[in-house]
Order: C-alpha cells, then sequence, then structure tokens
C-alpha cells in the first residue's frame, strides 16, 4: 500500500523542524492533516521515539504546536511529537446537526463509531492507534518506541487508547481528561450517538472502566487545574483516582492549584509531561 | 485623572497570571485592551521591571501570549511583559478602506497620525510610550525600569519608541523589525497615509535615520531569520546594521539560518531576548 504525504507547510523551530502534511485517511475515508515536531536529532540518522499527542473539543493539529510551547524541551530530549487533527473533516463527513461544537467535527472522542451515519468516517481510535503511527513510521526517522498524551477530550482519548492496547505505548500522560465519559454530559452524548444508547457499549471506551480491567499497569502523569470551570461536570479526576486505587494502578494525579482548562495552564506544566514520556521512551 | 482598568480575564502560568484589561484611551479615543503576564515575584511586594512588547501586522494583545512561550522564563527572571493592542480599535475608529490588512485597524505602525483622518485616533507611539506605561505603573507592582521588543511592524516601534525617548528604555530588542520603514512598500504606505507625503516628516519614525542622530547608544539585540518571506522587500536588516555601523551603534544582528517570519521563530529565540532584558534592567 502506498501511502503518499502532501507537505503543506516547513517552518524551523528551536533547530528542528514543525511541518504539516496532508493525507489520505483510510480509517476515516477523507482527507486528514497532521503536524509533526522533528527534533534536530532528526537530520542524524537517529530512529527517535514519538509522543502522540490528542488535543481537545474544537482543535485542530495546530493548537498544541502553537500555544503548549513544547518544542524547546522536545529538541533537548530527542523527541518527536505527532499531533493529529480531532476528527474527521470535509464536506462530506456529517457533522452534528446543530453545530454544536461537542460533537462532530472537531469532536471525534477517539472512539470508532458504530452508529449510522458516523461510522463510515469517525473511526479515529483507528486512525490515531494504527493508521497514524504506520504512516509516521514510514516515513520519519523514529522507533516504535511511542507514548500518548492529551488534553481533555484528547486526555479521554489519550487513556482509552493507551488501555485498550497494552504493549502499544510506553508512556501515557494526560491533562485534564475526560475520565469517565459515561457519566459526564459530553461524553454520553458523544458516546451515545457514535454508539447507540446501549451503554454496555460505552465501558470499552471509558478509562475509568478500562482501568478495572486492563492487563497492562502503565503508569500514568495526570495533571488537572482546580479553577478549571469543567473540573466537577465533566472531568471528574477522582473517578479515575478510586477505579486505580481499587486495582492499584499507578497514577499520579496533581491537583495544580489555580489553573484553569487553558494551553496556558498546558504549557506551565509540559515540560514535566516531556521528561515522564523522555524517561519512558529513552529507557 | 482616574484611569479605570477593566480585568477581562485571569489565568495562572508558570505560577504567575496572564491577565488581560480593558481601558478607555485618551491618546487613541477608544477603548483599548492589552495582556499583561505577572511573573510570581509580583505577589511578593517586589517592584519588577517591565517589558513591552509590541506585535506586528494583524496582531493583538493575544499572540505573543499564546505563542511565544515568554512566560517560563520570565517567571524565572522576575519580568513583567506587556502586550498592548497593534492600532487603536472599535467601529468609530476608521480602519483601511480597501480592508487591507497592511494599514489601519491592527496596523498602527505606532507613529503619532497628523493626517486626517487618521490623526484623531492613530497616535499608537503616545499610547506606547506614555499612556500605557502610567497605566501600568500606577496599577501594578512594577518599576520604572522598561525594556522594548518587538515583532516585524512591532520590532520598528520598539526601535522607534526608544531611539525616539532617550532614557525612556534601558534595553532594547527586536526580530525581524521593519528597520527602514521609509523604504519599503509597508513603510511607505503606512508613513505616507498617517504622516502625508512629505518624505521629510517620515525620519523620525525611521530606525535608520533616527540611529544616525540618537543621542543615547542603548545596546540592539536583533534576531531575523534567513528565510523570512519578508527579508529582502520589508526588513533589510542590512540596512540598519549599516546605520549602526557610521555611528557606532551597539548592534548584535544575528542572521538564524532556516527560520522564517512566524512565532515558531521567535519562540525559538524569546529566552535570549528575555535574558538580555533582565540583566540591563535588573542590573
Amino acid at each position: 500500500m502506498v501511502m503518499t504525504l502532501e507537505n503543506i507547510s516547513c517552518q524551523k523551530s528551536f533547530g528542528g523542524w514543525h511541518k504539516r502534511y496532508r493525507h489520505r485517511s483510510t480509517s476515516l475515508n477523507c482527507d486528514m492533516q497532521f503536524a509533526v515536531y522533528l527534533p534536530p536529532q532528526a537530520e542524524q540518522d537517529a530512529k527517535l521515539p514519538v509522543l502522540y499527542w490528542l488535543s481537545g473539543l474544537t482543535c485542530t493539529d495546530e493548537n498544541f504546536m502553537q500555544k503548549a510551547g513544547a518544542q524547546r524541551l522536545a529538541a533537548e530530549l530527542g523527541l518527536v511529537i505527532v499531533a493529529p487533527d480531532t476528527s474527521p473533516r470535509g464536506d462530506d463527513v456529517p457533522g452534528d446537526p446543530e453545530n454544536a461544537w461537542d460533537f462532530g467535527k472537531g469532536a471525534g472522542f477517539y472512539v470508532n463509531a458504530t452508529q449510522e451515519p458516523w461510522s463510515r468516517h469517525y473511526r479515529m481510535h483507528d486512525y490515531v492507534v494504527h493508521e497514524l503511527p504506520a504512516l509516521i513510521e514510514a516515513n520519519f526517522p523514529v522507533s516504535d518506541k511511542r507514548g500518548i498524551s492529551g488534553h481533555s477530550m484528547g486526555g479521554h482519548g489519550a487513556l482509552v487508547c493507551a488501555l485498550r492496547n497494552p504493549g502499544r505505548y510506553q508512556s501515557l500522560s494526560a491533562f485534564s481528561p475526560i475520565t469517565n465519559p459515561m457519566n459526564c454530559p459530553w461524553g454520553e452524548k458523544a458516546l451515545s450517538r457514535y454508539l447507540g444508547e446501549d451503554r454496555s457499549r460505552w465501558k470499552g471506551w471509558d478509562a475509568c472502566a478500562l482501568l478495572a480491567e486492563a492487563s497492562e499497569r502503565l503508569p500514568i502523569l495526570l495533571d488537572q487545574g482546580d479553577r478549571d470551570d469543567f473540573l466537577e461536570t465533566q472531568l471528574k479526576p477522582e473517578a479515575l483516582e478510586a477505579a486505580a486505587k481499587a486495582v492499584g494502578h499507578p497514577l499520579t494525579l496533581r491537583l495544580q492549584p489555580g489553573y484553569d482548562h487553558s494551553y496556558y495552564f498546558i504549557a506551565s506544566f509540559i515540560d514535566d509531561h516531556l521528561r515522564h514520556h523522555a524517561q519512558a521512551l529513552h529507557g
């Protein structure tokens, strides 16, 4: 299978390169864009580990690369960072009928949809876990060491992708994740539409439920701001903490006083996450 | 005179605070917004120095704060950063008749306009050099030590504000500045409209011309990407270099290979600029 990548842009950043690409996705049946940060070490024939970053509602591949300030330390640590988009895109792809920002385009929730009309395109889990890494590993100087992290809906995505696929990732972290989508408004809306009303089918896409039965105990670093407007209604880190405690899953939950849900929060702690990933991926 | 600041937002960032304010500007005859980054030291009754950052064409107070990644080191160095908007704003303020992005709103060029209809509002020099610092110094725990920097049109602004006002700033730097607006398309368009067709009046707003007659020799740190699309037509660092050489003005011009005009470039070198300013301002 030939996988064609079209380079859209190329910008030097901290001695490395921020590049954006367009390609046809077979998982999603549409054209997709993603961004990759290649640290300076990528020009030295090294096989570098990759951190996949999953963004939150309404985001594209650009938000993290522009606002998180991750490149400085990634350049030092020799980490490649890949930022996919947050949903399938294009005129052929159905979006939310009411044009809401918490479902449909920009809100793929990193699941494989089973319900019409979503199932033809909304298969972000397969895209993020399989198709995109295959593309990255075929086209860039990277190893098969993979870390995954993300923010909010993307924090949920990181947890679920890692917990569903033991052995696939060597490091895991999240910022302000939706930890228990079965029990919050954003999650209930998305899962009921993408997967149908039968809640038993949602368990495979809920970090709390997955953690209870995980066969792998990959340590989780989780940062959450305590002035985050979505903390109590949507994010519920205490649910993940309880689930982790029940089964002895290693979770470092840091409630950061004064911080909100924004990229100002992410930027403040991204270095800790990069070090967490680098330690596992280079180790 | 009572100067009322309305706080718009407040977000924790690297242990300090990113805050945005709205106020009535007497220089500009309109409501204006600006952003301030207060490092953690601001809560310890310290009188901190202030770095004023002037943004480029089309920007607002938000671009630098979101994309430059300056807060991490500013928090360490104890620097306050203030980012004003790039022009007067509002329905009452005339913009470019052709809705161009290089003149009018988002493109104040940091001059005091003398021509109708611009002269009633487009007085960004007075706003940046006098009104805004007075407001900052009356409302925040800052000293009267001031640095100034900026990007592109804002790099021009930083150079011109400092060179026109000896003694007012203790440190100066620029990214990709328009060094010689009298001799480039962006500058000629803006200066001819804001100041009229008589080119002799433009000299007071041109860094190369001002440098020749400056009474103060404040050292300049200047970074410029060599893959910047605007380098040859609009920015012309070699003109400033020649002007500096002719009079012995201390200029450190660094042509950075591979870098473009974007915030990825700024982020890559902002730490060097923050250290340049902190050394002068804390010294």
